[in-house]
């Protein structure tokens, strides 16, 4: 999807968190867990701690199960909720719909996702309310089995706690378990300024996929169950999916460091504040409009088309060609500095002008 | 599997070659990676180079498919081998067979595995010949897809390459594509002291899965394809496995310093002489006997009860519990050093005389 | 989804085509068929004259799968078109989307339905033809594989030979095989007025679900191939479904009488007047609209609420719940009498009046 | 597998119980289910009556999953038993493992089946007891899930009430579902002269396929489950693949007539007897030994050259090409006649004494 830079490139890049690398802390621990000998699969001990820190942050017991991609975190989660024959009803617009080449179904063994819409990219609660309750009992159609969200959403909107209570209750209404897609969790988390356990199940979330790659980790995911009587089958979803790794102290010590001296919030503040900056700096360039709320480190707006080019031209990445002309994604990250912000609003407003 | 070693303990670790952490220059490599920016999911300079650099020691057009472990590599080889009604031929002692939960035929949608005996856990040219042929065309019944074999094998014994040669010759024949489980691809190549292309594709392989892991990653495996139209399918089929990181670079950097400079051949070179070292030693402890060669860097040998224990009291680590009473594997890897060796046969002498 | 009757009930029975028996000259032919022995799983002579009269019908090589639901046929036909990473491009309102419980994503492995809007339950041309473009290439997402449209449509509809042959020619445009559910395929055909192959593969349809079980035969459909191409595949993928019958004469031999004398016309042709006579006679009551073009044997129309009372209460059966406030489903069959029709009428006009 | 039968061709037909048509009260019986309308997807009055017939038959509650072929039952069968990463332990010359494509793999997601050797094709008590307990809890390994048994074997033989009394307990034991195959359920159980509860659940049978096909139906197998918690899963997994008949009455009505004034067992103890006779009579033909029991209506011998030819030769059909050369497998059905039988031992005799 995108080309490699030239060495001799800026990095005005934002066009995806998962550009950045690593965060130099995360990259310490990765290093230091290489010495000497560990059991293999998890059994080590940095595995356990980051189950420990999970159970305290979360102020409640957890079973953890890291795995290697989002992707991956989300389809197990799914499918541990999902029977073959079940539906998960999500947005149009989730990642898992349209950016998993079928995973969930795959991991899940056919099931069906069932797209419920709503503003903002998030489930609209009359809508799903609705989608809860179709044809259930109806052997001729495959049962509401599960609901899924995603915090931070694809369009950088964040669901409130009351929103997400909503929908907690219709699931428990409609005896439908949550699942949350957290691939942006800190992020979405540090912009509601709320607990990690009031964002999940408090709320009513019965599985989360923790994100932590898009924030500073070179690769690790986790799935998060707050009801541990589907961790059984786990373990052995998560093998036969071929996410079982066997130095898996390489996946967990960098989560251990990512979740040690509030780094992942702090990593998750910068992005979003980096995020309103640029969105603050493109209100005043002329022709600029927000076309959603930048309440994570995600940004939609419109630019005038001189100011495409002119970003482009000097070197600037972001998405543009995806959308209606002139819509145009920014994304930033814990790598993403004030300077390059800077320079980015500079070169827009430039080219605005002439 | 195991349990985590208490900090006091000693690394006497022969219980695998996972325990092991990662070679320096693979770590120095890992960390050099994360500075800046680059395109995520596989479009970085990094996996470019693994490309090239597999290109050139296999001397063939190769697809390169980087995956987390080694059950993904295998798993992902096979479906793209192997339709959902198709068998794979391969031995019962095989680690598709065994180890992997299932994920080969979740992989490949329900194909079935057919197990094809023979000695030192290498297929039985004779027997695989007739496991080709049966019942081919009979629409009640899976029909022989692909053929696999493990170089090194899971006893620690080594196809020759005229017994690989033979096995390709009977795929060629059968028109079976062929599928080498390469996690211990290192290993095999320097016991045979032959090419890469030798070993694989000149012999008749058309998939390998080539493991690092083992020998001194912190967790890359390659689907190496020498038949370049198998390629577009994997490509789809690795991400609908939650396979294609976003990160990729974090996952080829260590892989392109693992095949700079010949690390991979000296890693694998040095753990097969810590076997040998290893074997020549308890080759003269009274009352061991080998139960098969250790032509890699994995040791089968029937200890006597009294040096069992002796050797797990002083903290080594092996598996001796798996098999008929007496039978232990030791496996050796890079970071075994010949102190551990020359230690654990210290014990083993003591307790033997005891 | 629907109750016994009890045996005083009269048979004013316009719920489903599948209500109804089966064709008296079919039920010769099974009896018949059932004499002395014959080769099973489909090497018996009437199997193999229901080849020969579909090819003669078609006017075309074909390879013909017999199974015994239309759910089978569409499924099995689908998973000859589609990998597990593709997509099938069909109308929201379609069978296979909505009334298949999830069988189109278990017989292809979890390949995802992706829904393309239209008036009258047919797919719009200018959508299809974006869908069928979307993200190709694009590894993250499923792959547009197929399309598939229904003759005659779940509401009454028929795709004229114009609009079938414009969707094969995006089909032809895009590379992707055109897939026909024919449910109701002999009712859509005498609709038309036109010949089976100009219906189907000279319009573009590669694959077709030639049903008969609505149209008076016990319980058989085919999958009808019109590039023999895909016919190995379909023969392993029908037996690993348990689809392929042992004793499959008693499926055939039907399915010939049925083909016999133009009868699968004449029940289709007669099914579809008892639809006109009832339209015709209900666009005369007061207070009732139609909704649709009744061009099959399926009406939809709007009901005054005492017209529904009332006719429920004589007897009628017919699904009035399950879409807006009086929005009715009305479907005649070859077992659909002049006198049924009339009577319904007359039930309706007391009703209307009082 | 066959070939189809030229007219002139006699009917000694002892290939297959599938070649056989379908006793005539069971055709009278689907003739008359025909007349006037009925609710579809088994909402009918003669779906009620097999399934009532069947709790009465069995003096237990049962749920009665009615599909149309054997394929299809076993495979549902053991789809509710097993989860995606589990294995059925069964024989290796089972019908599953040999003769159904995958299937039950394909309806159960990837589950495997491990073979359990025993003589007469019945599971060894001691080698399943080890079964059922290998690498519990592993989560490296699918896991042992259920245990399938057939009754009749494929070779003939019959479990005794002993028999399955110890398979049952050592499932009990290791808490695994038991299920029987028993496409030659009517056959076994006259063989041994019990009740049909004293063969299945007081033995410890959870789930049965039970067969009607072979023994003089058209096409109608039933799942019966003594435990009735599983149903709601198999309603939707039998729609998902595609086995829900629209006009059920054309399978049920057939089965209510075969369960109807013992029709079941006179077919059964008339096939039995059949073999008998065969055998008695071949025992007395010079050269032929008999390789197993005939305790159901499938008899295995080894059978001189000559006489084989000299069979063959007269029109007689039989599998004779499939094993070791001279073994020769003939099966009896409800439609075997005495003088079929007798014309087929002096054939035999005349060419033994050539």
């Amino acid at each position: 999807m995108e080309h490699a830079p030239t060495p001799d490139q800026p990095t005005l890049n934002f066009s995806s968190d998962n550009t950045a690398g690593a965060a130099p802390a995360v990259l310490d621990a990765l290093v230091a867990c290489a010495a000497g000998h560990a059991a293999p699969y998890g059994a080590d001990p940095w595995t356990a701690r980051v189950e420990q820190r999970l159970a305290e942050l979360f102020e409640h017991e957890v079973a953890v199960f890291i795995v290697s991609t989002g992707t991956a975190a989300n389809s197990l989660a799914l499918a541990a909720l999902t029977p073959p024959w079940g539906s998960v009803l999500c947005h149009p617009g989730s990642h898992i719909n349209n950016d998993e080449c079928g995973a969930p179904a795959f991991y899940a063994d056919g099931a069906k996702l069932i797209t419920v819409d709503g503003p903002a990219a998030k489930l609209d609660p009359i809508r799903l309310r609705a989608a809860a309750r179709a044809k259930l009992g109806d052997v001729h159609t495959t049962q509401p089995s599960a609901v899924s969200i995603t915090q931070a959403t694809e369009v950088g909107s964040v669901y409130t706690l009351d929103e997400i209570g909503t929908i907690g209750e219709i699931c428990r209404e409609a005896n439908l378990p949550l699942h949350m897609d957290g691939a942006r969790f800190a992020n979405a988390l540090v912009s509601l300024g709320c607990s990690p356990a009031e964002m999940t199940w408090r709320a009513g979330v019965d599985v989360l996929s923790f994100g932590a790659t898009k924030n500073g980790v070179p690769g690790s995911e986790a799935v998060v169950l707050f009801d541990p009587r589907r961790a059984g089958e786990l373990a052995f979803r998560r093998k036969r999916a071929g996410q079982l790794a066997s130095k898996m102290r390489f996946l967990s010590a960098p989560l251990d460091a990512y979740l040690a001296d509030d780094l992942w919030l702090r990593n998750a503040r910068h992005a979003n504040a980096m995020a309103q900056r640029l969105a603050a700096g493109l209100a005043g360039v002329p022709g600029v409009s927000m076309t959603g709320a930048a309440e994570a480190n995600i940004l939609f707006c419109r630019l005038p088309q001189p100011v495409i080019v002119g970003l482009l031209a000097a070197g600037a990445r972001f998405y543009h060609d995806r959308w209606e002309p002139g819509v145009v994604r920014f994304v930033t990250s814990f790598a993403t500095t004030e300077a390059e912000v800077d320079r980015l609003l500079d070169i827009a407003r430039i080219a605005a002008h002439h």
